[in-house]
Order: C-alpha cells, then sequence, then structure tokens
C-alpha cells in the first residue's frame, strides 16, 4: 500500500490494520517514507486519535524495528525504572545500584535531557571518563558483575522512534498520550524486561502536568507493558517543584553520591524517599519482597552497609569512568564556578514553583539542551533547600546559581526569583507520591 | 512564531492570523518551513477546517509569494476561463482566439496534465516548435499582438502553490476544497485579470465527481475570486463521459483546429458548444456584450469569417510553433500510429462511462503522467464518437486507440472497454451545462 493511501485512511477517522502500522514504521526506518509524509500521518494520528489496538501495534512496530536485548543467560528478575522526566529528577543513580544490590538486573537504556528536563546520560557523563555507549554484549558483561548498566539508546533500539520523536518534536505533535506510550514503551520494552516501574511525573515541572492527564498516562503505560508480558506498574508522583536540593548535571551527580553514602542533609531527603518508594515497589513487583515493608528493610541495609555505594563505583569503573568522585564527591562540584545568590522579594511562604522555569533557566546558561544537537555545560546548576511550605524572609535566600560568569547570572536570576512564587498565608504542602496505578 | 506554535494553533481547532498564515506561506517560500513541517500543519487544515477568512488569507499568501502581472498597458478587458480539469477538455484552444477576437485580452497561465486529466501546456507542445515558456513582458507583447497568449506556471507566479501542490500530492491531503481554491486562484489571480468565468467539472472524470461538491467548489472558487475584485462566474460543466472527439494532446489540438476551421463533426459539437458556452458568459461578464443572444452572435460571426483561427496561427507563430498545422491539422495526426478499434460485447445503450478509467488508460500508453516530472507522448490517443445513450450493436466500435505497439493496445484495449457501460434500455442522457454560479 502506498503511503497516500494509509495517510488517507486515518485523515478519514478509519482504524488502520496491523499490515498498515507495519508499512508505516517500516517506512520510517527505512527512508521508503519521506519525512514529510511520516508528520502527515501523524498528525492525522494527533487529531483522529488512535485505538488501544492501533496503539498496541505501533508499540510492537516500533521495538521490532529493532533488536531486542536477551538476558536469558542472567538467573535474576530484569527490572526497570523509567521517568517520564522533570527537574532535579536523579533518581535512576540511586535505584540503580540500591535494587541491584538487592538483587535485581537492571539493564538500563536512558535518554539525554531536551528542553527544560535533564537526562541520565548528560549526568552520568558529568563522571570523568564514564562511558555510556556501550554494545549490548558489553552492557550484559557489566550487569553480570555489578548487577546494573547504564547505556544510551543505540541504533539497535527501537530505531523508529528516534526518527519519529525528533519529527514529533518539530511539529507540535509530541503531546499525545498513544505516541508518547508507544515511544516509552518501545524502548523500555526493548531491555528485555520482566519488571518495570513507571515514575509518572505531575505538576509544574512535569511534560503533562495536569494530574488527570499524568493518570491517564500511567495507565496507557501499564496496559501496554502488561499486554507484552511484562509486570508493570506505576507511581505518579509530584513534579511541582524541583526533585531534592539540586539541579544541574555534575551538582545532581553530588546528591547521589552523598545519598549512597548515606550523608544525605535534609534537602535531600525528597530524593532519598522517591528512590525508596520506587525500589521498593520494583522488590515487591519482582517478589524479592513479599511486602513493601520488607523491601524497605532490605533497602536500607543495602544502603547503610554501604553495598549500593560499592556497586556504583564498581559500576564506574566497568564503564571506564573514575569511582574516586565516590570517595570525594566535592571534586564533581566545580571550583572556578561563580555561585551568586538569589533572594526573595518579600516575606511569606514557599506556594509555588513554576519547575518548568527553573528548568529552563539552568538549560538557559548551558546545563541543558534547546535543541538534540546541542552541547551541555555539565557543571552548572541550580541549588535550592527551599521547599513549598517553608517559611521565607524578604532578603532571604531562595537558592545558588552555579555559573561561569555575572552575565548568565543576570540572564536568570530575575526568571528564577519569579518561578518562585511566595503568598502571605501557608499553601497546602503537595504529597511526593500521589497515586498508584 | 516558531512553525511548532503556528501549527499548534490548527491542530486544536484554533483559526490562524493572517500574520500566522503569511508567516506559513513564507516559510514555504523560502524553505525556513521543512518540508514535515508544512505536511503536518496542512493535514491539521484538512481535518480541522479552514475559514473563509483563512481561504483568503492562504489565497492572498501565496498570491503575493510571486508577482502579479502588470496589463495596464493593455486597453481591453483582461479576462480568462480556467477549467477545474478533465478528459478530452480542450476549450482553452478554441475559447482564447474566439474571445481574443471579440476584443478580450486573455493572459492564460496553464498547467500540464497529471494522473488521468490532460493539459492545456501539454497539448499546446504538440504542436511543433511552440514554446510556453514566455516571460511576462514577452507574454504581454503577443497579447498586444494577437489578442492572448498561453504560458507555464513560471517561477514568479505562486511559487508556494507549486511546492504546495507536490507536498500535498504525497500526503493525501489533495481534495480539500479551500486548498484547492487558494491553489486555482493564487495562479489565475496571479494573471492581473478583472473577469474569470470557471469551468468546474462534475462527473467520473472531473476531480470531485459529486455534484454538490462541485458546486460547493464553484462557490468558493467565485467568492474568492469576487473578494480580490475579479468579476468571477463559474459553469458546472458535465464530465461523466469525455469531452468531444478526441482524448490525447495532438489529437485533441486536431479538434481545435478543426473547430476554428468550422469543419467540425458531430462527435465534436459538444467541444463547440462548451466553447461556446463559457465564451459567451466571459463577453457578457466583461460587458462587450449585453446578453448572452449577442455574445453568440458575436462568437458566431468571429468563428465563420475566419478571424478567431487567422488569431489561432499568428499567435502560434509568435510563440515559435508552426502554424502551417492549422493549413493542413492532419498533419497532427501521426501517421506511423497504430489505430486499434476496441468493440462492444452487448447490443444496447451506452449508459454510463467510467471517464476517469479512460483518461488512466491514455496515461499508461505515454499519453500523460503518473508523477510529475514523468515525460508525455504527445501522439497517443483514443478517439470515440459514442456519446451516452447511443445505441450499439455487439461487435460495434466503441473508439479506436492510437499507439505505438500493439503491446499498448493490449495494455488498455478491455479496461477501455470496461469503461463504457452498455444498458438494455436507454439511460438518462447527461447536460452538458449543469449549473451556473
Amino acid at each position: 500500500m502506498r503511503p497516500q493511501e494509509i495517510i488517507a485512511v486515518k485523515r478519514d477517522g478509519g482504524e488502520l490494520t496491523d499490515v498498515q502500522i507495519e508499512g508505516f514504521i517500516a517506512g520510517v526506518t527505512t527512508g521508503a517514507w519521506a519525512d514529510y509524509q511520516i508528520t502527515a500521518l501523524v498528525m492525522a494520528m494527533f487529531i483522529r486519535g488512535l485505538t488501544a489496538n492501533e496503539q498496541n501495534s505501533i508499540t510492537r512496530a516500533m521495538l521490532y524495528s529493532g533488536e531486542v536485548m536477551d538476558l536469558s543467560g542472567i538467573d535474576k528478575p530484569k527490572a526497570d525504572k523509567h521517568s517520564t522526566g522533570g527537574v532535579g529528577d536523579k533518581t535512576s543513580l540511586v535505584i540503580a545500584p540500591l535494587v541491584a544490590a538487592c538483587g535485581v538486573a537492571v539493564p538500563m537504556v536512558s535518554g539525554r535531557g531536551l528542553g527544560h528536563t535533564g537526562g541520565t546520560l548528560d549526568k552520568l557523563e558529568s563522571i570523568p571518563g564514564y562511558n555510556v555507549n556501550l554494545s549490548f554484549s558489553r552492557l550484559k558483561r557489566v550487569m553480570k558483575d555489578c548487577g546494573f548498566g547504564l547505556i544510551g539508546q543505540t541504533k539497535q533500539i527501537a530505531p523508529a522512534d528516534k526518527k519519529l520523536y525528533a519529527l514529533r518534536d518539530a511539529t507540535a505533535t509530541v503531546p499525545y498520550i498513544p505516541l508518547i506510550v508507544a515511544s516509552i514503551m518501545s524502548k523500555k520494552l526493548a531491555e528485555g524486561l520482566d519488571t518495570l516501574v513507571l515514575d509518572v511525573k505531575t505538576g509544574s515541572g512535569a511534560f503533562i502536568r495536569e494530574y488527570k492527564e499524568s493518570v491517564k498516562l500511567a495507565e496507557a503505560l501499564c496496559e501496554t507493558g502488561r499486554s507484552f508480558g511484562v509486570n508493570t506498574e506505576a507511581l505518579i508522583t509530584d513534579m511541582s517543584q524541583p526533585l531534592g536540593r539540586f539541579v544541574g548535571n555534575a551538582l545532581e551527580v553530588y546528591e547521589c553520591v552523598k545519598i549512597l553514602r548515606v550523608e544525605a542533609d535534609a534537602a535531600m531527603q525528597e530524593t532519598v524517599e522517591l528512590s525508596m518508594q520506587l525500589s521498593a515497589n520494583l522488590l515487591v513487583q519482582c517478589g524479592i519482597a513479599k511486602r513493601k515493608r520488607d523491601a524497605e528493610k532490605m533497602l536500607n541495609e543495602a544502603l547503610s552497609s554501604g553495598r549500593a555505594l560499592e556497586l556504583f563505583m564498581r559500576n564506574i569503573e566497568l564503564q571506564d569512568g573514575d569511582p574516586r568522585i565516590c570517595d570525594s564527591p566535592e571534586k564533581l562540584i566545580n571550583r572556578k564556578l561563580l555561585k551568586i545568590a538569589v533572594t526573595v522579594k518579600e516575606s511569606g511562604y514557599l506556594a509555588e514553583v513554576d519547575t518548568f522555569a527553573v528548568g529552563r533557566a539552568v538549560c538557559d546558561i548551558g546545563g541543558g539542551r534547546v535543541k538534540a544537537e546541542d552541547g551541555v555545560d555539565h557543571a552548572v546548576g541550580f541549588e535550592s533547600e527551599l521547599k513549598i511550605g517553608d517559611k521565607v524572609k524578604r532578603g532571604g535566600e531562595i537558592g545558588v546559581i552555579y555559573c561561569r560568569s555575572n552575565e548568565q547570572a543576570d540572564l536568570i536570576s530575575e526568571k528564577l526569583r519569579n518561578a518562585y512564587k511566595i503568598s502571605k498565608t501557608p499553601p497546602r504542602i503537595p504529597k511526593l507520591i500521589r497515586a498508584r496505578v
């Protein structure tokens, strides 16, 4: 069937057959479909909608546009965590060694930051020498040794997704749940998992801000995962303020190492709590722990014994990085950086954070990407100990910008100040875990 | 505004502002918009719809993406006829010299054939030497001399339309009235006309087959023309069978020359009738004739006196062609061609013609284009004197294929036979002029 004929079916609101969807995704992968035909069909999908069957069919076709990891040689539960992305969202680096220490094999394929959100790969690359470009077979060897490995999306993994995402980004067709589901799940299913826990963000720093939409996304992700035989659960978690203390690649790794060293301060407790909750959920899903309480006990033990930190150091070594950053995490913070405080204009309570604006501000000084091909300055970022509900005094500190020049600070100081909204009355404090799907 | 933001407005069903539409069309013209962004927006327009204001705004932006002819130096009514395209539709070559002989200046910008339909440019190019690639200034000189000129769409004329049409053709977004209107009218308005008559086809050989849709298209075209200050009227005319006697480029020119020589046979009367009706409408619109009856008298005089033929010969000469084809039109019919008869299987009445299939059959033996970049064999074609309602006997002739080989004839004989549907009872005979808008 010619592309035009397949496009016309969806243009007129019809349901595409599995064969038509396979033809489309094969056309994306091989280049038999022109980019302008791909985006015309995607726009028709966006407006006309996709059925559950079409959504699964796209996921399947994208998954099999590449290779699926064969982890049959590893005699452990194969599990992963995936987050829909946020600001200061650094739990992967804590969860992977933690659950690995409890006997889970974690083949984590991650992405780079884009727009206001950070990406696990960029964070990892702020560790000197760390290599995220491993083949499937090397990833497997790393996992056999330390229990987990962290790599980027290779050409082997769902190649259709990469192209499709770039085209959607340029044509205002990203925020559509069935296509988001197909994009996320085609990559996660390529990991050859048996268990998956999803961290679906909601609030001002999430891709999908509305709570109800976040729940819909979580449900669609879980249904798709389960229909492919993967035990999938989701937590809906708060992204109405940056997670933990730091935003910025190296600064976030610093926070994770502090947590793994059991040296987390008060402002890092949120990161600890979310990492623990997601990890506990995963251990119960895998059957390693019977109840959440047992899982938490195991995780606390893995942390306090130093087992998780040990595995993290071993992983860094195996992936060509310098594990000494775990001995002296201060090395992660570039001493040449300027630290410029952002202060509060009026006294009151921190009522609300425009988390998107905070992410964009860090992006503006080089800490993230506007376009996929941009470079990233791993060192820069923003630190804030202020959480919604905290009392602040006029002239008090919102946080500290870590930057290269005063010009950079000038560029974003006011944006950050405006992102932190102060009220006279105490606000409702958001719950970190909003729901479980 | 970024393309994504403009796309998102129409994606969500909003109305685009004039500035947004200008940005879009400028982006098409300059290449600032990627092809895949153009098709995403066009698909959103197709599904969400365009308001009358948006339609006019697109037409205006496409028109001014190029140059508008300045015909102020010509002291005559400037008028043109445009047809939405059909099979055997050759009236332009009769109408242009006819109305020119009555004092109208005709700056006719025509297209090439595509798919099942023929194009005036291809017909003209079957005249040895005929040159359709004139600049605006040379076209003007030709018009000043013989009253009309015939050229192709240059890069000066609505360049955005050309690109947009090619992308729509590849993405199943051609059959949408507001975009058809913008495409047609942006080119016609570039001619600097004061009067325009439209021949909107309806039936099995038309782009838009449904009568009601044809009326909608005619209304939309007229409204747009009038809103740009051009006196625009439309006839809805029958395309439920090929027009006149011949289909095929050189063969159609032959038919036109025979008509201009006042030697038209019975099977050509339909072409004569439609040319007369459209010309008469144009003369009344221009104010050259008061009533249709006066116009017809003037046109008959222009034809029978040989004035129209004289102007046609002069035009051919001015556009580098060989005018002797008008002295001996038989020269237009290649003597090396095979003539293969197609016969009827059963006796009865010709009830219906799949005119689209007839056009495609001629295309299949090289007489038309499947893709815009294909070449054309001007000589080949199909002749039929059979009209709906005619009585036929088993073994009688449907028509004659003019082709290069028996293989070509074998390829399309059966298709042509099946395109002519015979019934036992006499059918209703279609009226040539269905309505006037």
